[in-house]
């Protein structure tokens, strides 16, 4: 008999305890041994739930789960950092397993995590905290043991794809976009860990960090969201033949890492345009496997609980003990050196001399232009993003109303035209 | 140490004999053991290879690999069926681990490799005999695990892709296509395992006897290749806004399973339709995952090469052991039931009478119709599958050159415009 233990009982949480009941038979089955879910640690015991469940299976007490020796997995899906850390580390030391969904505590503590397993001996999975139901972090573990891995990019964020393909799809402005995530369930009263980038970031330093093998620094990663792009954006990314998407990318090459979370324009043939709504995509690049792009449900109960559930099978079948990767103690910063790409801006027609300004300074003196409705759209020559970081801050500084994406594909901009 | 005994040296072999080598430390440091290659089986011993290879490590006898009780991992890579079969069973009578990239001899002799796997206690693995470096195999068993899967469809061949992609993105015709494919070396000198959907058959197979718990008759897989679509096809696929690909499709439901390997037309803005060249993607539905898509090199020595020995690395850390699923010993048929679509179809106009007499009687009254060139294009109503392979069995009787290509996704057949 395998005692579950789990902490939080929210989407995710009664997602994975009605697999867990529902494919009992199955996995009792596969496994050779009974998985019962023992213990749940809940906020408020007397609270009205979807899912029936047993007398005196709820406590508000963590060490109920963290403190009974009967209880062999731990399973967080209580979301956020301080309280999931503690209850993790009291897990490990404690010699249980622990499974977690939550990206923001992984990002953070990732290295401290993986040292607490190896030292316990104890599996430390974490499939669902990137891309929801996409079984990513796996392959992308077995992939790094004879891969060199040069790059790893996705769509993260189901809540921002969602915005942005009806910004493109339906021509909904971001403000009408947002509105109708949020009375769909797609997006929170708060949305700003969505918009702003935030979310990605996190899974961005998970996959990052297991692709190079060393524990990437998640506040290093520089970070735009999507709240600058308006309808006349929309207008010219079609014009250009592409469509714009929230990426989280990072490449590595010899000793450096950079990472970015910030719009880009793919081309709208390619596989990542065809990423619609709530769908997530992860990209890799190994040397030898070449390209490899997993595709599916990046969030919702069903497919997250299935990813949490896939880890729970891989500790009970022993199929977790090589997972000592990184574990060396040093955290890595990202910097943006690796990025050089063509990028888009929008600013304000009466900006124009400053802007122009601001471009000769940072040695941006090829592009295209164009204006329209009081705007100038120009698309710069390949470019250093550390060059563009600072002429975005700069417009920040003037409080212009601008946006800058960046050119992931080649596109035609000829399509636009007019040179000045 | 572990000794692997190889069984074959040729583009998938000496790209596996390359990476243990160049990963020999890496490996160690990761699995605490020493991996070498002890022996490989070739036809020619003193044939000139680009590899270099110490003395005496090649042989022509296989029971040199068979029977030595110092090899544990057997890593078959010679293709084929009756010997492959041979030394594979053999292998495991010998108490050896076996890992093979042989899509022929897995889609044929599947339940009996499983049942001498489990019987034996050791690892049976397969990943690089569908979809080459895409890590299917094993994403796919830990999602059946706790999904019903009821679909699994793919682009499973680069050839045909590639020749596809020609056609469609530089007009050229089949023949012209196929001949750049040879030059190539993207197609063989024979090249009817491809293009007549053979090679397909034998990894849909794979894949639905794993996704449906259960082995499907590879045999009983119908099977229609590209070779009768021509220009003419390929522009009225673009005005219905489609692209063409060589699918293989399995669906469940119930006890029911249908399997069909055919040109089908995708939407132009779907996933599928931006898997050019000599890429594949295999798609999967399940009930708690939803859809899941993978994407990468179906095929070439490095993407291929770098699966088995991702399957090496799995039994050597012992991550293979619940691979129990199947063995029920009883080979199912597939039939085409659960199919219901539209199809396109292009007769020539001298027969048209006859046509519509074949469509009559098998109960296919609504369709599109336009002509062009001597020839008429119809797209059909949702019709069984079973009435489509009627009347194309009767079109082949008549002689006829024609093209049949089932709708996967919902197109704008108005674009057609004639009724009849």
């Amino acid at each position: 008999m395998i005692n579950v233990g789990l902490l939080g009982l929210g989407t995710v949480g009664s997602g994975v305890y009605e697999i867990l009941n529902n494919e009992e038979n199955n996995l009792k089955k596969l496994l050779g041994k009974d998985i019962s879910v023992k213990k749940i640690l809940v906020n408020d015991i007397n609270k009205k739930r979807q899912v029936e469940l047993p007398k005196d299976i709820l406590t508000t007490n963590p060490y109920d789960i963290l403190h009974d020796d009967n209880i062999h997995i731990v399973v967080e899906v209580i979301g956020g950092i301080d309280k999931a850390h503690e209850y993790i580390c009291e897990a490990f030391k404690n010699n249980k397993h622990v499974v977690t969904a939550n990206k923001a505590v992984v990002a953070k503590y990732m290295d401290e995590f993986l040292f607490l397993s190896n030292k316990y001996e104890k599996g430390f999975l974490f499939e669902a905290s990137v891309a929801g139901g996409i079984p990513i972090i796996k392959p992308l573990k077995q992939n790094v043991r004879i891969n060199n891995i040069s790059e790893i990019k996705g769509i993260l964020n189901g809540t921002t794809n969602f915005i942005l393909t009806k910004m493109i799809d339906d021509g909904l402005g971001f403000d009408e976009a947002l509105k109708l995530a949020q009375e769909l369930g797609y997006a929170e009263a708060d949305p700003t860990d969505d918009v702003e980038g935030f979310d990605v970031k996190r899974k961005l330093a998970i996959l990052a960090s297991i692709a190079f093998n060393n524990q990437i620094d998640v506040d290093s990663i520089k970070c735009s969201g999507i709240t600058n792009i308006n309808t006349l954006d929309i207008s010219m990314f079609k014009k250009l033949g592409a469509s714009v998407k929230l990426v989280g990318s990072a490449l590595s090459s010899g000793n450096k890492v950079s990472a970015s979370v910030e719009p880009v324009l793919v081309n709208k043939n390619s596989t990542m345009a065809t990423v619609k709504g709530a769908f997530n995509i992860v990209s890799i690049v190994g040397d030898t496997i070449g390209q490899l792009q997993f595709y599916g449900q990046g969030a919702g109960k069903k497919p997250t609980a299935n990813a949490v559930v896939c880890d729970i099978y891989d500790i009970i079948s022993g199929q977790y003990k090589t997972d000592h990767f990184i574990q060396n103690g040093n955290m890595r910063e990202a910097d943006l050196d690796l990025f050089n790409s063509k990028y888009y801006l929008r600013v304000n027609t009466k900006n124009i001399s400053r802007v122009l300004g601001m471009l000769d300074k940072n040695h941006i003196q090829k592009f295209t232009i164009m204006s329209m409705k009081n705007n100038l759209v120009l698309i710069t020559d390949n470019t250093s993003a550390k060059s563009i970081e600072i002429i975005s801050s700069q417009l920040n500084t003037i409080g212009d109303d601008f946006s800058i994406v960046r050119l992931e594909d080649d596109l035609n901009t000829n399509a636009l035209c007019i040179g000045i």
